[in-house]
């Protein structure tokens, strides 16, 4: 499958024109789920998701069969400010580590049945370091927002992007700052293991980034404070929003990919959930920011997907509940 | 397997003589978790998780690939005094709901790839009424017991019991009365749906069985305040610690049995972690009083096991990173 655009604008009306969830599915499922054997509401949240779920997928009684999770690796500019307690080289060594299995996102891939692809976006080309002008040119935006939409296979019934990228939670803080305000502070976190020096140095690079570029739209800010494994993401969860193939959102970059896409065409984080909220500081902020509640609150702070695919099995649950079980009626239970 | 007790005496002798973890997995598995390939305690509470799991298992790469869901059901006496939104006959139905496999938990234990036993007990003679004697006598307790202690397969390495039981949020609740004080209205809730005015009946209900019987120990209260299903979940939580087979706790019911064994026998419950915080109003002051935190807030207040059952893939998830991860050396990646 090769990308159905060729600019950015092109990608934006593919995002703007892309279609709701089924309202007839929508209805038939909340039909259904008030004739299943359980008191009224009593399998929580799971009811909301399942509905949810059957409405993207157009389908009363749906099935989540095929789970994919993609993840995507880049190197940053920005690294060279010291704003990573881990050096730039680890980018690519865990991208081995993650075609040979070891990662924690392999296991986690491994326990939800899903499918894990790997990409990685020009490691030995770093994004420009956005203190000194824009991460990326319009090119390698549209590039790498492309990789991201290709990646995504259209018989997956679930998407969850993963990645990798040494020292990207500065981006990703800049991107938030750039569209949420507040201050560089609100959105710096420790990210792999910071100590204070380290996140009072990273506020400062991310306040500089903003203050340089004040982009203005949420692909201007993808491009001039972003990275291409960010850029990615964003492509892959809008290339979902077309093909109606619901999203768990991980953590705090995948959020600040996913936002720029919510910037530039609101509507366009219908079809995802949110996987998890993780350790990292600023990610229950920008999930409220999203207006996304966290399926699971563990305390991960990883990345690589790996709290979106460890929600797999509640969204994959809450859809068997929905599609398995027996009605009052079939089941000959009495219905208080 | 059949009972290795004959008396209340031998089975508290039984669980005071169980073993806890393994010191040499615990020390191993916490060792290899601080050189897999992630950052210093970036997978959150999925670390202490697996490093717990590997001491009851007595492995330092432990693997959890047979998780057990044990649904036990049973009648009380004390329905006829209008504490439950359903019916009592709702109970032997859902038996059958769950046999044909149309329940909530059939679809959960199938999505976590747990087998699923029900056992029914005595549906056709319900406890007494507690409000006019004891729930049931020292021999009705003693057989629910070994329903629940035979009930566990010594080759599962995970179990999770459920219950099915129309009005058992009143016994349970009694239980909690009995053992941790408060006011009955601290422990009386919805249960399947009950009005202002149900919840004010039952909670009555509950004051006037915990003050007839004013029970001491845990085994006493479990059985002039409990009911088959609970002391079976009890039996089953017991075998579980004997056999050093972790459990998944469920909701207000299953929390109300274990906490009669850890009343009984302190350490009784150190096998055991919260699966989830279930939306029946005094959970969460119970899982307090157990001293466990959940891994699950999802609204769930169905019973059946099906908030622990969707907890058994988050369990799995850490222990398969724990056991399955390179570590830094293995992956040839720079631990930072």
């Amino acid at each position: 499958m090769t990308a159905t655009f060729s600019s950015l604008d092109e990608f934006r009306a593919a995002l703007r024109s892309a279609k709701g969830p089924d309202a007839a599915a929508l209805a038939g499922a909340a039909e259904r789920n008030g004739q299943l054997t359980k008191p009224a509401g009593s399998l929580g949240r799971l009811e909301e998701l399942a509905i949810w779920y059957a409405g993207w997928r157009g389908q009363a009684k749906p099935v989540l069969a095929h789970p994919q999770v993609v993840i995507f690796a880049g190197n940053h500019g920005v690294v060279a400010r010291g704003v990573s307690a881990f050096p730039a080289e680890v980018t690519e060594q865990m991208v081995l580590n993650f075609q040979h299995g070891g990662a924690a996102i392999n296991q986690l891939s491994r326990v939800a049945g899903a499918t894990m692809d790997v990409h990685a976006l020009d490691l030995d080309r770093p994004t420009q370091d956005f203190c000194e002008g824009p991460a990326m040119s319009e090119a390698e935006l549209l590039s790498a927002l492309k990789t991201g939409w290709n990646a995504v296979s259209p018989e997956a019934d679930l998407l969850v992007t993963g990645e990798m990228g040494i020292g990207n939670t500065t981006p990703a803080a800049a991107i938030a700052l750039a569209l949420f305000g507040g201050t560089a502070t609100d959105w710096s976190g420790r990210g792999t293991g910071l100590d204070d020096a380290g996140v009072f140095r990273k506020a400062e690079v991310v306040a500089e980034g903003v203050a340089l570029h004040q982009p203005e739209t949420g692909l201007e800010t993808l491009r001039c404070l972003g990275g291409r494994e960010i850029a990615a993401m964003a492509g892959a969860i809008a290339r979902a929003r077309v093909l109606g193939i619901p999203v768990l959102l991980d953590g705090f970059i995948c959020c600040a990919a996913a936002a720029c896409l919510t910037a530039e065409v609101p509507g366009a984080l219908d079809h995802a959930v949110a996987g998890h909220a993780s350790a990292e500081g600023a990610h229950p902020r920008l999930l409220e920011k999203l207006g996304k509640e966290p399926l699971l609150t563990l305390g991960l702070r990883l990345g690589e997907g790996s709290g979106a695919a460890l929600a797999i099995p509640i969204l994959q649950g809450a859809v068997a509940c929905l599609s398995g079980m027996a009605t009052f009626a079939e089941a000959g239970v009495t219905d208080g």
